[in-house]
């Protein structure tokens, strides 16, 4: 450990009052939290100290520039008691490359890492053991420099949170995929989980659920033809036996749950293809019947399977499979996630 | 006045502090500032109070999903030492256009108009009287309500502060007309003051400036064919004696300095058009002389002369004119602004 951690302890711990049989997603928050500042040039040594409300000037150009990053992460706990991180180094790594787009200042990777163990070993009885719950973790930076010039702050904060959460969305994901809105520019930041990512999705959203949705697939900004990803997840489609997800690119968040089932699913045999997915398709297949599966993927998420698509005033439903990819490759993910089974592929961390 | 608004003073000024005749822009705060919250689905009366720091939970969804907007307006003082806004209502207008946008809730006018006068009347001995300076006034809202699940927040604040400030640029400025990164998408958020449209320029700006350009000028992230907007400012392009700009869209900030230079221009009887630039025609435009000036033009930038352009690794100078359009504007818009002229047009607004 970098011997400049220092830990400020909460005197009196709020876990009593958590309902760990009902928790809902990102709520409530632990007992500490971890918190970095970025001034003269520098990243200062992180604190672990008490959850706690923050002191800004309103003049920070948080809230006027938007300049500010996040990542999102979960600690697992196995049936031991043990408590496990999901490829933790990924979420590092986009940390920075989000920080680089976005002008604020990369942060060394023992803060990283050594603050988040450090984090979870003082809270880790905030991590639930309940089926299908974890610890959601919340690291994030943002300017908290002052000044209404539009340009990058000097001054940065860097703060990881945590808040025991269930499911993410409570049953099966009824989508719209979009013809008007999109989340991302050609040469922008849809790449880097920035903040300002996400705000500009809520009003579509909103008008997808006031007309029954749960949730928009986003379409690329220009033509709307092409299948990009869902508010926090990418997206994959099954025609018959093949397992298709778009390529990554600057409009896309490259995901690590993504990335991970992609893994899963050659290792399982099940034929995958990284490309380019029409709309005009994906219709096309569900009319035959070709289209077997949908599913979202996000640490969030997890694997969330889509019962029905709208497009174009059509709801499109799909069917119900027995033997579906999206149960499989959950299990699989998760197995590995809780430690249930053996680790072939290297990613879990114990924390 | 609504009788529900209430004023707490400072109990001290910071005022002597302040060197009126070395401004910069944008950052040093008046006495007071205008604060509203919205909590239980609605906008709580406006307060005004000290300017003093926000309190924040960390999980206060503007440090995680950019939920802000923000407006930027003036406060110009005549010989007489009266205040003069410059059509406010366009900003209130502005304001809620981007707060539905955003997935925020909406303000009542007489908030925002009510609030701001009775802010600057009590801080009206920070309205500097020095030529070339004003104050700036930073209307903002943002998502104070909590939470990790990616929707929109159930509080928010709405404050105004206010800034004595100087030019926005010293002097002319050399652009680099940009060819692959963009700052806004087709359908998405660009046309609305959100935070994030501001984070995303930062990056890209930060490599012009490196390689000798004071500000990215903007062109469509599908072709990148054609110019849109500078960082805060809308783009005036002049061939032989034509004034052009393009036309605003869900892309672009709908000005209100670009409207009223082509409101005063048409009224010069200045040849104006509406309508799309080729960074092509441009460039030819250069090369034949027929491209006589192209100035920025905004709220805190004024009129802001370009004095060269990049372009593919070219850069490109622009003549200097001795009855130059830019100048002929910026004295009649700020001889309006600054009650020096009459206004025939109905946009001086006392405080
Ligand atoms: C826009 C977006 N796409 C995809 C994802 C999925 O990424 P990951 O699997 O790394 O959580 C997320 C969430 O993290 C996201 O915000
Ligand atoms: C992106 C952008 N374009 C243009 C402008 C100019 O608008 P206005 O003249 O209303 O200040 C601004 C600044 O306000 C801006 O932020």
């Amino acid at each position: 450990m970098t011997n400049t951690l220092v830990v400020e302890k909460a005197k009196t711990s709020k876990i009593q009052d958590v309902d760990f049989d009902n928790l809902s997603f990102g709520s409530v928050y632990s007992d500490h939290m971890l918190v970095c500042d970025y001034r003269n040039g520098k990243w200062e040594a992180p604190k672990v100290v008490p959850y706690q409300p923050l002191s800004l000037d309103p003049s920070a150009k948080i809230f006027h520039y938007g300049q500010s990053i996040f990542e999102g992460m979960k600690a697992y706990k196995d049936e031991a008691g043990d408590a496990w991180l999901f490829r933790p180094l990924e979420n590092f790594k986009r940390l920075n490359k989000s920080a680089k787009r976005l002008a604020i200042p990369e942060l060394p990777e023992e803060y990283f890492m050594e603050g988040l163990t450090t984090l979870l070993q003082l809270d880790k009885d905030w991590i639930p053991q309940n089926p299908g719950s974890s610890l959601y973790i919340r690291p994030f930076m943002f300017a908290s420099g002052t000044g209404f010039h539009a340009s990058p702050a000097d001054e940065y904060k860097f703060i990881i949170c945590t808040a025991p959460s269930g499911a993410y969305f409570s049953g099966k994901v009824k989508v719209l995929i979009e013809e008007n809105y999109s989340r991302a520019a050609n040469g922008g930041v849809g790449y880097a989980k920035a903040g300002g990512n996400y705000a500009g999705q809520f009003y579509p959203t909103q008008l997808a659920i006031e007309k029954g949705y749960n949730q928009v697939i986003w379409t690329d900004d220009n033509s709307h033809e092409y299948i990009e990803e869902a508010g926090a997840m990418n997206v994959f489609v099954r025609i018959n036996d093949t397992l298709i997800t778009g390529p990554t690119s600057d409009r896309i968040l490259d995901g690590i749950t993504r990335k991970s089932i992609l893994d899963i699913a050659n290792e399982e045999g099940i034929a995958t293809e990284v490309r380019k997915i029409s709309v005009h398709e994906v219709v096309e297949a569900a009319k035959t019947g070709e289209l077997k599966e949908m599913f979202g993927a996000g640490t969030a998420a997890v694997i969330s399977p889509i019962s029905a698509f709208g497009y174009k005033d059509t709801d499109y439903d799909l069917p119900e499979l027995q033997n579906s990819y999206a149960s499989l490759l959950k299990k699989r993910i998760t197995d590995i996630q809780y430690n249930r089974v053996a680790d072939t592929f290297g990613w879990r961390y114990k924390v």
